[in-house]
Parts: structure tokens; C-alpha cells; sequence
């Protein structure tokens, strides 16, 4: 089995690092990752400037490693398109550095990178740890293994990836694993306004987390419980319920 | 009316000039765009610089304007959560220069515009011109000036906006209006190898396109029959068909 690793928070990230221990004892690994942080970069890609490309090593490692100047999907795409010999079976994004679930995925670097994986007609996952700070990533990276290789002998539709959150607790206090649907996530007091030293104004986007409802069923929901969330993602955007009504609408040319 | 304009091209770029010049004659409009082309950047946010906010002046125009040092979504964030006293009527993306069509939509920093416009529930819709060199982009303003009314009489679901794209064509050649799916677009040949003049590998992102077969019904046929398409675009990305089946696979903690 060969395996195709990237991230979006760096291919010295301690998330990437316990995943490829994790899953080099199932698998030939490859790692393709960015050079530095690149979160929050959702399905961006490198047009308008050249996308530098090093061959790397991981001390003491037998993993293949390039890091890459560029987003997520610049990684998955370059892997794909020019540097892997043959096609990975799977690809695995993260372990991120924080949750990814509900609206947010929308502007997730780790998820991106895994439906660019589903987009090439790869099975691929997305794992992120619900923790901003140091944390053992080793409960995520065992489920992670567990994903692999039940994705590999079933199989997800085309098109469809899965994007896993595990709770920041130790692996005996996690109470379960669940199938959930995106909840929501909303953020308040977003744009902090400042002056710089010469009088010219700027924003620093940050913002809390608005404590908002999830029903049962969702991914912000399991987590809150405790729980492991496993939400099967597609990205066909089109709203197919409502092409009929729009019929009736006044666009003509 | 009150209408947000925004695009991906930079503010100073032809296709919102056509979308201000056309909209102010029905509209209040103010233009919260980015300052130079950030194309490609899908849904990214600014999440780990600070970001440049400056009050631009539109020559000849009583139009109110902010060029941001950042992304699309940044614009449209920034505008909704910090710039404006009260909610525009309707969030308007574009004049792309150039398609957003089918599975590229996903990389698009116009349709994620709009997509966070509708994500802050407000009525949005995307346009992009099929043209990268210079065009008239009358034809497709005046369209989307028909499409902002119609939208605003009729309504959406939540969640929903209107991805629009305008063949290259003098208006009494556009063949028709048809509602659509999104299709598939693939390249080949994505990536360039190239050497600096110090011997290290950087790579170019380009590609052309490959002449798949594109369904009636979908984006890239209409275009290709010289109509407009205006196809609904949703992001819940939750795939429901297949939580079930889910279910019975072993994944345990």
C-alpha cells in the first residue's frame, strides 16, 4: 500500500510527523507538504507564481518527502501531476492543528487537500485534532490507521472523502466514534481594527466562537460529546432541488 | 438598493468597472475588493498577517470604495463584519475574466466571494466572463443587473446563490439563458519543470484544458452552445446518501 501524507500546517508539523509513524508500519509513505504554515488557505492554488519543490528527508525515517512552496492542493496536485512515479492508493491530510468541521471546512487548507485527492480519484481522508496547542496527536494518528485501511477494503462513491475530528482527550476518554453530518460555526467580534506606527489603518482577522446550537447528528455536536466525528464529504456544489424553480424565473437575455 | 461588489481581478480590474457603471443606475453600490489579482485563492482567508484596508476613491463615480490587501473572502468578511453600517441588499462577484465553470468553480475566489456573502445570508451571485483577453463586458453586466432584480423579487433557499458565466459573444449573439449543473473540467499537463540560473527545480502551474464531453444540461455545454448559464450552487458539502452505509464499517476507537 503506498500513501500519499500532506497537511496544511508544514511538513515539520507535529501532526504529519505522528501520522507518517503511525502508518509507515502498513504502508510505503510518501510526504508532500508545504514548507511552512499555510492553514486557512481552503482550495487555493498557485497560478501566478513559480511553486518551488525540494526533495527532503525525515531523519531516520524510510519515507519519500518533498516540501513544496505552496498550499495544500498546490501538494496534492504537484504529487499527483509531476513528481509520484505511480498513483498513491490513498491520501491522508493532516493531522491538523485544530478542528475542521461544520462551516469552517469551507476554508480548510486539510480538507482541500483531500478533495483534491477525491478529485484525482484517489480514497482520501482528512484527520484534525480538536486542539490549538501542544497535544498528543497519537489517539488521532491510531484512528487514522483504522480509516485507512477500512477505506481501502470498502469503498466511498466517487467523489466523496472523509474528513475525521478526534477530541483532544487520551485515548480511554474518548466515548465513541460517530457518522455526522457539517453542524455550524459561527465567530463574532471577527476584525480587530488597528493603527500602524505611521497612522495607516489595519485588520487582524481573529474573533471567538460564537456558542451556538448543534443539533445531534453533527460533527461540533460528537465532539462536544466527546466522540470521534466521521462525516462523509462530497463537492458537488450544484443545488440540483431548486434548478426547476429558477425556470420559471425572468432571465432572458 | 444596496449592493456589494467584489471580485477576484482587483478593484482596478475592467470587469467590476462594468459591473459599478451598470448597477449604479439601480443601486446604491459600494466596492470592497481586493487591491491587486488574487485569482485561484478559492475560499482562503488572511488568518496570519495583518490586513491592509485603505478608502479608495472611483473617478466620476458616487460609488463608496475599500481596497484590501487580501483575499476575496477577506473582502467580503471585512466589508459585512467591520466597513458597513448596515447589510447590503445583495453580495455581487465578478466580472470574472475568465470561466468558473464546472469542478473549477471549486478553486474560484469569485464564486467563494459570493459563497460568503450567502454564508452571512445575504442574497449573492457570481459572474465570470469565458474570455482571458480583453472583452466587452457590457453584455454580461446587463445581465447581471437583470439577474440582481430578479433576485431580489423572487427569493433563494438559504445557503443557495447563483453562479453565472456569459459567453464571449456581441449580446445578439448569445443564443439563450439555461439553467445548469456544474460539469467536469480537467487539464493535462498541469505542471512545468524549470531550472533557476542556480541549478534548483521550481515548477509552473498552467496546463490547457482537455476537450472532455460535457453533458446538456451542464455549465460547460450551455457556454459551448453560446448561452449564458446560471447554475445554483450550494456548500453543504455533507454527502447524506451515504452516512448510512457508513454505519456498518468497523470504526471503532
Amino acid at each position: 500500500m503506498h500513501i500519499l501524507l500532506t497537511n496544511d500546517d508544514g511538513i515539520a508539523a507535529p501532526g504529519i510527523q505522528a501520522l507518517w509513524q503511525e502508518l509507515a508500519s502498513i504502508a510505503e509513505i510518501t510526504v508532500v507538504a508545504p514548507d511552512s504554515e499555510r492553514s486557512a488557505m481552503s482550495q487555493a492554488i498557485t497560478v501566478h507564481h513559480p511553486i518551488r519543490v525540494d526533495k527532503s528527508s525525515i531523519a531516520g525515517a524510510n519515507v519519500q518527502a518533498w516540501r513544496v512552496g505552496g498550499t495544500p492542493t498546490d501538494c496534492v496536485k504537484i504529487a499527483l501531476e509531476a513528481l509520484l512515479d505511480k498513483k498513491p492508493d490513498i491520501v491522508v491530510s493532516g493531522i491538523n492543528n485544530g478542528p475542521n468541521m461544520g462551516t469552517d471546512v469551507l476554508y480548510s487548507g486539510t480538507v482541500s487537500a483531500a478533495i483534491e485527492g477525491a478529485l484525482h480519484g484517489i480514497p482520501a481522508i482528512a484527520v484534525s485534532l480538536a486542539c490549538w496547542h501542544a497535544a498528543d496527536y497519537v489517539p488521532a494518528a491510531r484512528f487514522a490507521a483504522k480509516a485507512v485501511q477500512e477505506l481501502l477494503t470498502r469503498s466511498l462513491p466517487p467523489n466523496t472523502l472523509l474528513n475525521i475530528n478526534v477530541p483532544d482527550l487520551p485515548q480511554d476518554k474518548i466515548t465513541g466514534v460517530e457518522i455526522t453530518k457539517l453542524g455550524v460555526i459561527e465567530y463574532e467580534n471577527t476584525f480587530e481594527r488597528r493603527m500602524d506606527p505611521r497612522g495607516r489603518t489595519y485588520y487582524w482577522m481573529g474573533g471567538s466562537q460564537v456558542d451556538i446550537e448543534n443539533e445531534d447528528g453533527t460533527d461540533v455536536a460528537a465532539l462536544k460529546n466527546g466522540k470521534i466525528s466521521v462525516t462523509p464529504i462530497h463537492f458537488d456544489l450544484t443545488n440540483y432541488g431548486i434548478m426547476h424553480s429558477l425556470e420559471e424565473w425572468n432571465l432572458k437575455i
